[in-house]
């Protein structure tokens, strides 16, 4: 049985990769963009290239949208010329687009109200970055009703890793939200692998073996690991992710939280350093270039004053890996205390976290403690962690470097120290946020 | 009686204020500084130039250090050639210099261990800026052993306002911990009026409206009034207060703060935005620079896309004083709770805030019920407050607009709230920092 036709709007960065995965999965997939050249190398990559956003989805009864945000999603779908009005009866459609889950609601909500009902709409934000959306082993959570899982399941599948699709309970909105907690990660440890960078510059390390350091360590992210080349090599232009891209997802998060009126003070210093960085123009370069808000020249070029005994440098190491451990060690709290708020299944989100781009040791470790109800119990006490921090955060400051989310995070430990807490197991910083 | 001889070292903004100043009382003052185009200034406004810094203190029964930072003061006190082998059996010195109050101990203890224990030091930083440093109206806070204050008096009296001299019990090292906690709100307060035009600007408000309606509000501060004409004039190279000076008076705090492990999240807030700054080469600028870091153009020269009814340009301007209101509240509870951990006499801090450079109207009215241990009974709840400064971190959001200081109040109240502290008074905030 010869496979059935799929539209496709987006063809950035991920949606470029999923698209073309499934030509080679053997789809006659009809896509299309704003940008006619992004059209023209889907063509080369063996795509259909459709003419207009109708063309694209008429009488297709599968269609996947992964454009960038909301209003896009809104002017694709609904605008003059929309996909809805073009899509046949009893169409399935995907949204993959990263939106707020209040925003897929409301998606859902149109349809009804415009007659549109018979549409099996799926709520499916994806996770994993450009390459395993090009492989076809994405990270999927989605949210719908069950008659709407049934048919599009199949395409999710082959988007997806066999073990990292996601169905969320909860219905349409559900996979959104799972996706916003998981961006909680994302939107710290993408800031904190620069602030980490930034920070061995200023030290005089060396920026690959730090790296190495880094990703070999318990202060290990995926994020760090993710753009490292790139920060390195300075291949920011256009690069892979633009800033734009991590600051709309912080965005989501950041507006959810007020309107949940719940604290995300790491999250929201990444925001504001993000903002800074906007309005000096970077915007639409990658994201591994907020290095530059740590250090002023490219950190493959760092030279030392002065040659460093093997000892100093492994104490100043060291600093570099307390920093980034200790703060994604809060951001891990952040996280989990906000999905709990939002009653997100948290044995579903650590499952899918380990597995995506939000990963972190922390969050695999001590994270998983703070998710079973073992809070205070690790060895280490806040007090320790402190310590440990405290001695990082002073050593940049002697350098002038600023240190936006290590100072974020050891603030909120010390609150955690003044609420009483200071004796017990460092996972007890999660109790500031209310859990 | 002829007035007795006073060397001087340290003829910057405040320092040639206050030099001056006492020249004009009638005091042969001997002023040295390392430029030597501020030494001549000194000598055309009626003082003695010195040629060196021996010079300045041969034979002085009275000195006054007023140099920039801790480094300068051991430099000019102990260095070759310094002040200490210069001055006379039984002088008095005056170190007038922010340092950290460790600092202020070391030099008493260098002196006794240098064999000279006789000279009278005295620990007495001030506040006020060079107006007042000209006038002789300063705020000066001074720590001494009773005998050293006796001798020094009439020269604190000489630079100082009559109701503005602080004798701080607790003698060397009090007063300067005084000033510490008092940077507290200065820190904070000088980024806030930055933060604030800016703003305020990209909301396409007008910037002298604006600054007019925030000094005659609950939102006003010391700092915003007197920044407010450089901010307009954009009057920075050189201007009146570097941002390396008040960079360097931050560093004091949160290096005391994490030595206390205690919590300084807005004051450690600005200080990462001023990092940021100084490494985009704003370190000599004056500090109303800052509010390049929100808005990229003069703010005097704001465009309105569209004109504002009038009902509009009211609620814009809402946000701008609610965001300042609610962060200086919370700065207030920073400052306080910080104090009270150091021991600091609160009555004593609280009469000289009102007077200095860190006064703000919430300080004034909401820090006071703080001090005076009526907290959580005001009225406006802790969720009130959230309410409305989540309205304006939100429309900074929208507008792509940093917004560091008012972020991270917002979490602070946040946080207050996940405590279980949202339905009492707004003054409850301060329950977070463990008072």
């Amino acid at each position: 049985m010869s496979k059935p036709a799929v539209g496709f709007v987006g063809l950035g960065a991920m949606g470029f990769g999923m698209a073309t995965h499934l030509v080679k999965e053997g789809y006659p997939v009809h896509g299309f963009d704003v940008f006619p050249a992004s059209v023209d190398r889907f063509k080369t990559a063996g795509g259909i290239p459709a003419s207009s956003l109708q063309e694209s989805a008429d009488g297709k009864q599968y269609y996947v949208c992964m454009v960038a945000s909301a209003p896009q999603v809104q002017s694709v779908l609904f605008g003059e010329g929309g996909i809805v009005s073009a899509l046949p009866q009893n169409a399935t459609l995907l949204l993959c687009s990263t939106v707020p889950a209040s925003y897929a609601q409301s998606v859902a909500a149109e349809l009804q109200s415009l007659g549109r009902g018979d549409i099996r709409f799926i709520d499916a934000p994806v996770s994993g970055g450009a390459k395993r959306a090009a492989d076809g082993t994405l990270s999927i959570m989605a949210g719908a009703p069950d008659a709407a899982l049934e048919k599009g399941r199949f395409l999710l599948e082959a988007m997806s890793d066999a073990n990292k699709l996601y169905l969320v309970p909860g219905g349409i909105g559900a996979g959104s939200n799972m996706k916003m907690v998981h961006q909680v990660l994302a939107g710290i440890h993408i800031l904190g692998a620069s602030e980490a960078m930034g920070f061995a510059a200023q030290l005089g390390l060396d920026a690959t073996k730090t790296a190495e350091a880094i990703i070999s360590s318990d202060s290990w992210t995926w994020m760090h690991e993710n753009r490292l080349q790139r920060m390195l090599e300075e291949d920011w232009h256009p690069g892979a992710s633009a800033l734009t891209i991590i600051l709309k997802d912080v965005g989501i998060i950041t507006t959810s939280a007020r309107q949940n009126q719940f604290p995300t003070p790491l999250c929201s210093t990444a925001e504001q350093v993000y903002l800074s960085a906007l309005l000096q123009g970077y915007g639409p370069v990658d994201d591994s270039s907020m290095v530059r808000q740590y250090y002023s020249g490219p950190i493959t070029e760092v030279v030392c004053t002065k040659t460093k005994s093997a000892e100093e440098t492994a104490e100043a190491l060291q600093l570099v890996l307390d920093m980034m451990q200790l703060t994604n060690l809060v951001a891990a709290a952040e996280a989990i205390s906000f999905a709990r708020h939002l009653n997100v299944d948290l044995k579903q989100f650590f499952s899918l976290v380990s597995d995506a781009a939000g990963a972190s040791r922390q969050f695999m470790t001590k994270g998983l403690e703070m998710i079973e109800g073992r809070i205070g119990q690790n060895s280490g006490t806040v007090s320790d962690v402190v310590n440990r921090l405290e001695k990082a955060v002073q050593k940049a400051r002697d350098l002038h470097c600023p240190l936006n989310l290590g100072n974020a995070a050891l603030n909120v430990l010390l609150m955690a120290k003044q609420a009483g807490f200071g004796a017990e197991g460092s996972t007890s910083v999660i109790k500031v946020f209310g859990n």
